[in-house]
């Protein structure tokens, strides 16, 4: 494959410009075989793809694996739940044993930071980080500009504002990551308990009023809120949460009237969106769902092109 | 497909007899391929079918699993114990987050009676029921009528009793409304604290007595005891239940020499049935079991030819 | 298939030192399959294979997953654990489902030994022991006996110590079955209380000292401890343990320059093995896992060659 030098994705600091731009062109040739009668094309057949799951995320798993059986590869589930870390095995333990047993590509998804690097560095196979800690969920933010792109038609110079819990989000991370890198103006937006300090060095801006933003911003992207945040104390009360940082009907009158309302999902309707925002006219949610379907394929795609590892 | 109107299998009550002879033949026809050496057609190849699970059943979803692999479909297993239900997200969400990745159809069971009528109105792709609540559990129904007529040749003028839970029983409520459609004669046998009040609306008769039915039944069609609903006070004991529900081979000497006796699985031993019943030479139970993937290769296929919703 | 008269694999003792020339030479053609770009024969196609575990093992099962999608085959999981084992459901009950469903081959992982001989007595479709308690795990036996050949060219004359848990491993019985029947001097070390009695009888020699095999050894097989018997007061403590029956770099000095160091993982690092050792140039522990996935290719391809059964 010409142009494209990785075999694992990490982190989106480890892609240039040009190559987020790449991965957003095959992404649209694949959105469009998910839309065919028969949605599946032959460039895995006979490659195995094992989702190494340490946390459970039905969606991103499900988009992964028909991601992989669209381009006809086997799939394998491994979730530890289920698995022999019962047994007390470590994950890096148990993907020598997927290596081992030839696999070409493992996706991982673990509740600490890092856990992606350290296989790829450990590994033969391709990895692919699924979402690490509060770290990075690099192809979240990929299906994320990928959905900008396609609906805006471009990224740069765009107003691009990020609602929420910044500090707990790999969302966030990777998205800002991603979204200056191909010039976007990106302004975090979050009570001061929830933004992490120093944030404002990767090249955005920072407010605590969603005033702020809500005017100029041609995209609106909300982050999911953990409830449980309340009780460690991060925030006075989630009611108090919703009246600042929840978007109503009658607060995005005061947005541009053809503003993108985005969420990674699932959506605590009534929190972070109300219902009718959610299912409403300037929502892209599912929208997003179905490209993550597409960017997961040029993804796999692009790495199985290139094995050279990054790491 | 000539003369299949049909995208969703929700209850009995959407078909007419003719669409039920439709099914019934097509099942015949189905059933072949699984005794092949190769036990697999292309009709679904490219397609996704998920199954969505929110209550245990292995049974019935492998064997819809197993149908959908053999007509070369991809399948998808989403459980809610798995899945993130676990962040309070709720079946409609999920569901169409599912529907967003270009799925084609939609096997869900719930524990909430029409659930599965709901995701059918507000999803683009194909549901099928695979039992929700006490409500229905149309495939269910139509293995066990496909049993019957390979079995005896005919279902009109048979005289079919249900015995035991009608209460609680969705496939008790399935299979009256399909047998009756089918010109069955259809007697409920059930203490009266497990008999729904005005069941015999339907078309059918009410017996409390397994004497009564006994005598002349061609088929004896058992329901599942939930243990605990003795504890809910609907039973004053399990023992008692045995003696006047349970059927043993002494009993089974009143009945009809060559009567079916029929059981959805999994029995309890020594409860409905007595070891040597569930067994012997009249018991059904494990053709049954194999009818199941004919008729939901069946339903698979006759859906997938006409996508247009029935709700 | 000439020369193959089983349709089940149950224990090693129901093979000649033949059969097991055979699974080790058919092993080694397939374990080049793994290697190719396309990891795929069509050997199984249109076949189903259910890996039916009731006990958590992932790596054997997704050793056994992986062996049946490289021949093609269609795999189907059931673990009991999201089973209608909760609903009071037997195993045999179960079984008999999926035999009624005409599945071809059945993969059964149990904690009670000999539940994969009722298994293969009462069903048709072929029975492979995955694993049933303390009394045999065969295809490991012939993954480890695969390993010794592929690295040291024979089997026969090779001294082999295996070392650790003898009285609670089904790796121990099926390796000492297998092994002595390939003519190979093995010499069994473990504390008193962890020795089988009367075990001596199948052939083997016995000791209590680490020191009495090292220097001897071609062939260092080490057993998994479960960590729970020392509560149950097999042990006196972990630490004695390691003492004695852990290998280090240290006494490692006292082997063979080219002994080869096997365990069935997952290791307790710092307790059978330390780091160093499992990961170092003696160990084939990886190459074990390699050799299970193209051992159990074998299997399934021989078995499936001929469905006569053993039992």
């Amino acid at each position: 494959m010409i142009g494209w030098k990785y075999g694992d994705l990490l982190d989106l600091s480890d892609l240039t410009r040009e190559d987020i731009e790449r991965v957003i062109e095959t992404a649209k040739a694949f959105k469009e075989v998910s839309t065919r009668d028969i949605k599946k094309v032959p460039a895995l057949r006979g490659k195995t793809v094992v989702m190494l799951f340490a946390e459970p995320s039905t969606r991103t798993r499900i988009s992964f694996e028909l991601a992989a059986k669209r381009l006809s590869a086997d799939t394998l589930n491994v979730t530890v739940s289920t698995s022999s870390a019962q047994k007390g095995e470590t994950l890096l333990d148990m993907a020598k044993n997927i290596e081992a047993m030839n696999v070409d590509m493992i996706i991982v998804r673990h509740k600490s930071a890092g856990v992606a690097h350290v296989l790829a560095r450990a590994l033969k196979p391709g990895v692919i980080n699924a979402g690490d800690g509060c770290r990075a969920h690099p192809t979240q933010a990929l299906l994320d500009m990928f959905t900008i792109q396609e609906r805006l038609g471009r990224i740069e110079g765009l107003n691009v504002a990020i609602i929420g819990d910044v500090l707990h989000s790999r969302v966030a991370r990777s998205n800002i990551n991603g979204l200056v890198k191909m010039g976007a103006h990106v302004t975090l937006c979050a009570p001061t308990t929830l933004m992490p300090p120093g944030i404002e060095k990767q090249g955005v801006a920072i407010t605590h009023k969603l005033d702020d933003v809500l005017p100029r911003a041609d995209v609106l992207m909300f982050l999911r809120l953990q409830k449980e945040r309340q009780e460690e104390k991060y925030l006075p009360s989630i009611r108090e949460y919703v009246q600042h940082f929840g978007l109503t009907t009658e607060k995005l009158k005061n947005a541009k009237k053809d503003v993108l309302v985005m969420h990674p999902g699932p959506v605590n309707r009534g929190v972070e969106l109300s219902a009718e925002v959610a299912d409403g006219i300037n929502s892209v949610i599912l929208e997003q769902v179905t490209n993550g379907v597409a960017v997961r394929m040029a993804i796999l795609y692009l790495l199985f092109g290139k094995k050279e590892k990054v790491s």
